[in-house]
Formats: structure tokens, C-alpha cells, sequence
């Protein structure tokens, strides 16, 4: 079982390794489990880390032809497609976005198609395809009317993954991944990088901006939950997704204010020192045009979890990357 | 004011240019109307019949750039964009569907970024984009799920097209655009090519094969409503679209067994021996995965047009291509 994960380097890529790698085992083709034998990390930079001799660390550009070529073998039977420019960077630099998000897709896509095994293939989405107008709670039904770049290029990954699965050049599945808090690490460009750094921060106790207002709706998963719905997206059966192979991933639907009042309680009152109110009207704009609630009947039912309290987010998110306090 | 027509020498494009040439004036970004000086028929044959001096041919290849390059000048203030490879030969050549449905609009809006202007752009997506499981009625609020290629790449290229009028690379509207019928000349490759066949071929005394069984739904469009209703996109405000460009046009709903009466009234029962009735499984699968009734309130109100009455349909079809019976 040979596993290609993009964006390797990546806190989320990384973690999925280390995971794979204890499990052990994946879902192939024939949907039996089979021993994990290799897992490509593919990134701009080495992942660094790892001494598992399964371990392989491939630096490339994944926008680039001849790297997927190399990444894309024919014993690759799975792919975790992680690698993307966020949201702020893909709204900034229109080209660099449409490269990374939609072009290094399709040469994926096309290499799978090219070699013939039909791998597994799990891409991560966004909630940033919806935007605009929307429901009170976005249904599985809700149509996708991305307010930027990011989330138009993820809306159009989807519908090129649906395609090539339904003609078999792979078997995809496009997760609508909600907000990931907290990550560990530093800020990136993403314009919900807030919603792990008004948490981070402040038990680091270093100073952060809240680029957004506290009543600001988010739809969250905790880094354990999406590393576990991750998984779980390869093991299922891809037809049970139906004719689409989109998926609003369940999420913990909660606002800013409560975000902070939870790192509070489980922080202390003296962590909101930290957290500077200076709302920036570009990030604003895109955060408060994606969903904060959803109603995810069918992930439901296919078995994917959600996170119900944010302080257990925290508690964890001190446990994992701090080490406990 | 310069005009662009890709799909020029095809039949919509063709009989555009003549509207367009009677009508003699197009709104500009400014809104207000201004004298058409130039209309460029691109197309990879050259656009025939034509002698007035408003009127430029240029054969070349839409998806390339060069070809582009030299039809989308800076002078360019209106695009119609109606080139493409039809349903059937996008699901038979995925590559060729790929290439002229998908990267001939992102190099034509990648060229119009480049030069500025800001031109309105018609685009023609299509029904197709919706598919599967659907409510009895589409509304303008229902997701796209397309089951072919062809309704993939036009639904990649709605979400394209949004985006760069959020941008301001352009000012779009891409409409989806009903089954046209009745479509005169030769049969095509489209999937929904039966849908004039039926018609066309019977008044003309020339056997055809009708591929889905009569109950089979369609949502139609006369070649005159799509004439009117293409221009009538061009000249509204493009931000009465709203935030996504994409349209659903009003069409006719009715069924292939109701047409076949209609001509049977219009054109005499002595037509329908002409009419062999043989499934085609690849294509009945196609056609019934398109939606046959839409609720299209935001069209209506923005003042696009419906054919009410097929009957009216074929005597018009009768009248315009056959020159009165």
C-alpha cells in the first residue's frame, strides 16, 4: 500500500503521516485493509521529523508536471491531496492560487488517469465554496456560491474529482473541511488563520489581533477530529457519497466571543489580555460570506464526527502541542 | 464598440452577428448604447455569407493562446462566448471537452485580465450542469450536479466567470441555456441533438433515429427566444446578477412524445414515418439526467423570455429555415 500525501510538510499532512503510520493498514481498491508500505510526503519543503524507513520525502513544486509524475507512480493506490495556497494568499495572488488549487489538482488527477489504478483519492475542500446569501444552516442540498478565489478554485476541484470519479480515473472524495482550530505553529495567510490564533497566542502568551468582531459565526473542527474524518473519507466506500463526491464535513457551530470565552475557562482570564480587537474589513469580509452552521445529514450518516464543546478543543490543543500544563 | 463572437461561424454565433448587425448599437460598460464598428467571428471554419464591412473572420483554434491573443484586443468590449464541444462529444473525448470547454474561457478571461478593459462577457453554460437526483422543479437556488463532462466544464466555467467579475477582470453573465430546438443544418454530436432531429429531419422528408422514449422531459428554448435572450444578457447590468453570475434561462417544458404531436399537427401526420424510435443508452442517460422543468423567478424578473407553445416553435422553425411551407 503506497500512500502520496501533498502538503506532507503541512501541519495536517505531517500529522496524517504519523497516524497512518500507527494504524499501520488502509482500505485498497478491493476495499480490504492492507499494510501501509510507503507514504510520499510531498511539499515545497521537507517534512522533517520522521525517521520510519515507510517514510519518503519528495521536495517539488505540486503545480509542477514533472513532480507529479514522480509523486503519481502506478503503485500510488492512495492520495491525501492536502497541498493549497489559503484563502488570503489565493485572494492576493489570483495566479498563484489558480496554480496550486486548480492546476496542481488536474495534473494529479490526469497522472492517476494516465497510470490506471484508480487510487483513492481524498481532497480537502472548504466551507469558502459557499458564501453570499445563505440559509441560516447550509444544507447538504445548498448550492456552492463561493465570495473568492480560494473558495472558487476548491469548487471547481470538486466538480473535476466528481468527474473523474464517476468516469474511473479515480475514487475520490472532496471533503468541505469546516475551520481547523486550533492549529499548532505560527500564523499562516489564511484569512481564518484567527481562529487558531486567538487561542494559540494568548497560552503562549504572545499578543495577537482578532482581525474579526466577536459575534463573527465560525464553523469549527479540532485537529483530532479532522485527522480522524480524513481517514474515515478513505476507508468508506466511495459510492456511498452518490452521484457527488462533495461533502460538508460535520463542524462545531460557534462564534468568536465563545471561542474566547472558552479559552477563558480553560486558559485562564488572563490569556484575553493578549487579544487586540482591530477588525480588518478584506478578512472580515471573506470570514463572515462563509457558513457558520450547518446541517450535515449525510456525512452524519456516513460515520464522520464532529467536535460538541470548544473548551475540550482547547484542553486538547494544550495536551497535543503544548504538552499538558 | 468591438465585438467578439467565438463559435462565430456556428449557428447561434452566426445568426447573432446578423441581430447584432441589424440592431446596429450594444450597450457599453458605460451602459449607454454605442455604435458597432467591428464584430470578429472566431470559429475554426471561416463564418460564411457574410459581406458587411463590420463583419471579420478569424479562423483559428479557441483554445489557443495565440489564436486569442490576436481576437480578445484591447479594443474588445463585448464577448460572446459560445464556442464549445457539444455534451456528447465532451463525454466521448474528455480531452477535447477539456481543452475547448474549459481552457479556451480561462484563456479568454486570461486575456481580457491582461488587457484591462473590462469587456461584458455572455457565456453559454448549459442545463447539463444539473443532473441526478433533482427536485420535480429546478430553482435558482439548486445545486449543480452535472453526470457528464460537458455539464462539469460549463459549471467550472460559471464559477470561473463569477470570480473574475468579483475580480472586475470581466463583467459576465453565463446563462444556462435550455435545449435549443429546432436547431437547423446537419446533426451534431450534442447529446441532445434529437431534440431539433425529430423536427428538422421529418419536414424535410429524411428518416432520423429518435434515441429516448417519448416520456422523456426536456426544457427547450426556440432559436429566436436564445437569440433575444443572449443579447438581453448583455445589455442588463451585470451586478443584477448578483453575487453568482450564473443563470437559469425560462424555457418550455414538454416531452419528445408532446413534440412529436406538435409536428404532427404543424407539419401533417404523414412526418412521423420518418421518426425510427431506437434507445441509445449512453445518450438516454445523459438527456434524462438533465433537469425537464425549472421555477426561473430571477430570470423572469429580469426580463428574459420563454417560448410558450411548441407548435408556435416549429412554425417559426418552418418559417425561418424552410422559408414558409
Amino acid at each position: 500500500m503506497d500512500i502520496l500525501i501533498t502538503g506532507g510538510a503541512g501541519f495536517l499532512g505531517a500529522k496524517l503521516a504519523q497516524q497512518l503510520l500507527a494504524r499501520a493498514t488502509l482500505a485498497g481498491r478491493d476495499g480490504k485493509q492492507h499494510a501501509i508500505t510507503r507514504i510520499t510526503l510531498l511539499d515545497r519543503v521537507a517534512a522533517a521529523g520522521f525517521t520510519d524507513p515507510r517514510i519518503v520525502t519528495l521536495v517539488g513544486d505540486v503545480a509542477d508536471a514533472a513532480t507529479i509524475d514522480a509523486a503519481m507512480t502506478a503503485q500510488v493506490q492512495s492520495v491525501f491531496h492536502l497541498a493549497a495556497v489559503v484563502s488570503g494568499e489565493a485572494e492576493s495572488d489570483f495566479d498563484l492560487g489558480m496554480r496550486i488549487n486548480l492546476d496542481a489538482t488536474r495534473l494529479l488527477l490526469e497522472a492517476a488517469r494516465t497510470r490506471g489504478q484508480c487510487p483513492r483519492v481524498v481532497f480537502t475542500s472548504s466551507v469558502a465554496v459557499f458564501g453570499g446569501t445563505l440559509p441560516a444552516q447550509v444544507l447538504d442540498t445548498t448550492a456552492v456560491t463561493p465570495q473568492g478565489s480560494y473558495g472558487a478554485q476548491k469548487a471547481m476541484c470538486e466538480l473535476l474529482i466528481t468527474d473523474a470519479s464517476r468516469k474511473g480515473f479515480i475514487d475520490g472524495r472532496a471533503l468541505r473541511v469546516p475551520t481547523v482550530s486550533v492549529r499548532p505553529g505560527l500564523p499562516n495567510k489564511a484569512a481564518s488563520g484567527f481562529a487558531s490564533g486567538i487561542i494559540r497566542e494568548p497560552l503562549n502568551s504572545i499578543t495577537t489581533v482578532c482581525p474579526v468582531a466577536p459575534d463573527t459565526k465560525v464553523w469549527l473542527t479540532s485537529p483530532r477530529t479532522a485527522l480522524f474524518n480524513l481517514i474515515h473519507a478513505h476507508e468508506i466506500d466511495g459510492a456511498a457519497l452518490g452521484a457527488s463526491r462533495a461533502l460538508n464535513l460535520p463542524g462545531l457551530a460557534t462564534t468568536v466571543g465563545d471561542m474566547v470565552a472558552a479559552l477563558a475557562r480553560v486558559g485562564g482570564e488572563q490569556t484575553l489580555k493578549h487579544i487586540h480587537w482591530q477588525e480588518d474589513a478584506a478578512i472580515s469580509r471573506l470570514v463572515r460570506s462563509w457558513p457558520g452552521d450547518f446541517v450535515t445529514n449525510r456525512a452524519d450518516a456516513l460515520g464522520f464526527l464532529r467536535d460538541h464543546d470548544f473548551d475540550a478543543v482547547v484542553r486538547a490543543y494544550i495536551e497535543d502541542a503544548l504538552g499538558g500544563d
